[in-house]
């Protein structure tokens, strides 16, 4: 409604209307009752003691759903009534806000350049979401043990072991938070504890764990996968 | 060698080797002899009026190649012999320096938004590479045609609708590059015209084709696919 109109009513309303969504931004995340590309949102969000709401679909339901979302995806964020798509783009966007994105241009790209190797991983593990036989599954997923994370993990453990087991400049940013709130998902997928068998990026993950808005978020989410 | 100990033997040399370096960075570009995900790499150096070299490793050397490149993909990028790895990375970085990265945190995301919407399209098209039965490859190049190229020009269609053209914001921007150098390489594959089937999509077309400096590249560059 614009303003003027509210005003010849009441000027006391204009003010209340104008100043709330101002000062306090309402945040409305979507996405798939699981940890996946949504958690890396939520702990960002978390860290950033930012409120939100969360709208858990069933994936049940998600055949009958997925027509009715714009681009047919989730994660997707409302922030005051303004709907933002894909994932990275959401998090590269709240990650400036929260300044873990990089302190410079060097360091953005260090960032993205390692979401860059961690979303080849995820490309990898996406199928296994399709596969219904149980012979074909056990096989993709044993393939998928024994070939592609050895070798991103192997990578990934090596840079983590140069940055104090964060992924990249020595420092938290939003690609710790990439990988270590979708790996939960993966790991529970394949039914295989991953970031224990690597120590350095299992240091990450204690970080990433114990930073404080997170913390608290990980103790008292929801149980998902 | 350290400044200082060039500086015993020879100052003359010191200089030299001081300052070209910083006054001409160089860069190294490796990818497939294809447009694909390095046209857009192509366009921004051009773009920037940079020079650069090229590798263009011939797609049946690949399999031999890929063990010995980390991560094992490409477009790789050496500036100045640092290697630059993930081509939206790459391409961030370089935007930033060219200015087409958005002028805010707003425009930023607007441009990784539909960035990450050409990536779906990309993702869905890359089976194709692999695909060698030709009436397997028919179908799927049938199926794609019918399903994902309608399902997303229609949408970037209505968004370049918007935007003069352009991809986001309603000016130039490296998205522009990301879709318009690799969907050559789409069209060739599928031998079909997409672009030219929706008008706004064409005019970002034009505008980026007739873009001073990747006009250039464009009348000059190497035949490929």
């Amino acid at each position: 409604m614009p303003k003027e109109l509210i005003a010849e009513e009441d000027e006391s309303v204009v003010i209340g209307m104008w100043r709330g969504p101002s000062e306090m931004p309402t945040y409305k995340l979507t996405y798939f009752d699981l940890k996946g590309l949504g958690e890396p949102i939520r702990m960002i969000l978390t860290y950033m003691g930012q409120e939100f709401e969360e709208r858990r679909i069933p994936l049940e339901e998600w055949p009958a759903t997925k027509g009715t979302i714009k681009y047919g995806k989730v994660p997707i964020l409302d922030v005051d009534g303004k709907r933002m798509y894909q994932a990275q783009a959401i998090l590269r966007f709240l990650a400036k806000k929260a300044k873990l994105a990089g302190d410079n241009d060097l360091e953005a790209y260090e960032i993205d350049s390692i979401v860059g190797v961690i979303t080849d991983l995820i490309s990898l593990y996406v199928p296994l979401w399709q596969i219904t036989d149980p012979k074909e599954k056990e096989e993709f997923i044993a393939k998928f043990k024994k070939e592609s994370i050895p070798y991103y993990l192997n990578e990934l453990d090596e840079i983590a072991g140069k940055n104090n087991g964060y992924l990249a400049n020595g420092k938290l940013s939003w690609a710790d938070l990439f990988f270590h709130g979708w790996v939960e998902t993966l790991e529970g997928l394949i039914s295989t504890e991953i970031v224990k068998q690597y120590p350095n990026m299992l240091l990450g993950r204690e970080k990433v764990y114990s930073t404080p808005g997170i913390k608290e978020w990980i103790a008292n989410r929801p149980k998902s996968l």
